[in-house]
């Protein structure tokens, strides 16, 4: 199926970027390897944690891990031809967030919850393994901060629900969501579009 | 019911307060909104989580998610003018925790798990919010820090736990550990009352 | 039975250097007591609301919390003399390591998950409670640069595993698993071994 495809190269990709973030801060191997882990699945699986989804993915396929600390572990060593490809690594990433986001709603669907939560569950998968990829590194995650990111996840989310509950084919609900969703991912990051910011200074204590 | 409405009222306040945390990140309106979701709402998540019971009240209640949300976001317009409303806040966030604590504590008494668990998922009801908050913002939580917070979420809990134990009339024992929890903390705001800190400054390793 | 008495060395020993973790932070008492229990079972925690495994060790035994922290709080007054001690100190805590990895890895036994992921439960246990620890304190995670820690518990629970598969005795296999782990730990100590670290200073975005 074309969604496990895209899935498992969009867990390569969460995988290989992480490893570069682990790389900034200088940490070993092992560690690159668990950040690439963590970063691909955290998502997923704070998911299926909040939605009481047992067991977790990367438990019943172990073979996730294994893909991931692997792409991880190979970044290490591909790391400095990487810089050349920058511009794929940013549109696989951006592919990585929209089909992340789909999965996710496809599996709280599955699990019967309020459609609200569909497009909720479906943003944490897209958005969560880079938030937790971040407090690992000690930075203030970058997705509170980043051009639509999770935006992009929210309106992916929306079209897909909001397609299928007007009964429409899903394959065509799917496609919709993921080629509006990447477009708008796409456009944002070729002309800097950022949500406006909050700047607040005094102290309210 | 009374208990109930102060719920709305303090996931209002501690969404609020939140988005002023992001705000001083420079985080934007989709931070301020997850941040304030994720700060009023993560306390009592950790407690189900922790516990095993699900759904989550913002699974079976969705619009515990937009409420907050909201109320993060009309911060962003309202900010300027809570300056002057510190001291409501202050006392508003002081109900939140202690009605927060109960809340847990009712929730973890139904499960029938141990009394001090009891105590426990009151405090992580309490407190936890303010922790991911923190962590988010990358600090050092306030909560290890701040006059009495926590200690005020086990002793509310504790008179709870206690007045219900001695089957004590269940409307007398709450109002009783709301009140003088909320007068405890009151004070110690008022009186910079802390708990004694630990230095260590040598290297065990 | 030994695994269980040297299960409560282990957690007072990790709630004791959380301690003093939370102590070169100036942490206040109530903080430093939640450091050392999330420290000493926040591993053990992970693990089972990663694999739903309910109800958590702390909540079925409600003293393991008052033990670590009760070793948490007394670590305040021995700090001053504890440093004459910290060749034991890491002694225990890499007894602490193996310890934690083997039982992590029973649990996940009798939960009749895919072997590899018996390993990654081992090695969740022995040693998500450091990250925790580090997260809360707003530090970059020792564990992802420190000598082998992460390794030896990987080791140690291949060990485990890999012999219960081959049939050998139960406690053959645990004893040698225990004791090639300790040493590797001791070893990596005493003469810096380390995992190579993966440097990188480009940005990819």
């Amino acid at each position: 199926m074309v969604l496990h495809s895209l899935y498992l190269v969009a867990i390569v990709v969460e995988a290989m970027t992480a490893a570069l973030a682990a790389g900034r801060r200088d940490m070993d191997w092992f560690g690159v390897c668990v950040l690439g882990c963590v970063t691909a699945l955290g998502g997923g699986t704070t998911r299926d944690v909040l939605l009481g989804n047992h067991p977790l993915s990367w438990v019943a396929h172990p073979s996730y891990l294994l893909i991931t600390a692997g792409a991880a572990l190979a970044t290490v060593f591909a790391a400095r031809y990487m810089h050349h490809l920058r511009r794929v690594f940013l549109f696989l990433d951006a592919v990585g967030l929209v089909v992340f986001t789909v999965i996710g709603c496809n599996i709280a669907l599955g699990l019967g919850v309020p459609l609200l939560i569909v497009i909720v569950a479906g943003m944490i998968t897209g958005c969560v393994g880079g938030v937790l990829r971040d407090v690992l590194c000690n930075d203030v995650p970058l997705l509170f901060r980043s051009e639509l990111y999770a935006s992009v996840s929210v309106v992916t989310g929306g079209l897909y629900v909001g397609g299928l509950a007007l009964a429409l084919p899903h394959d065509l609900v799917m496609a919709c969501a993921l080629g509006i969703g990447l477009s708008l991912r796409l456009l944002a990051i070729r002309f800097g579009w950022n949500m406006p910011t909050f700047h607040y200074t005094r102290d309210l204590h």
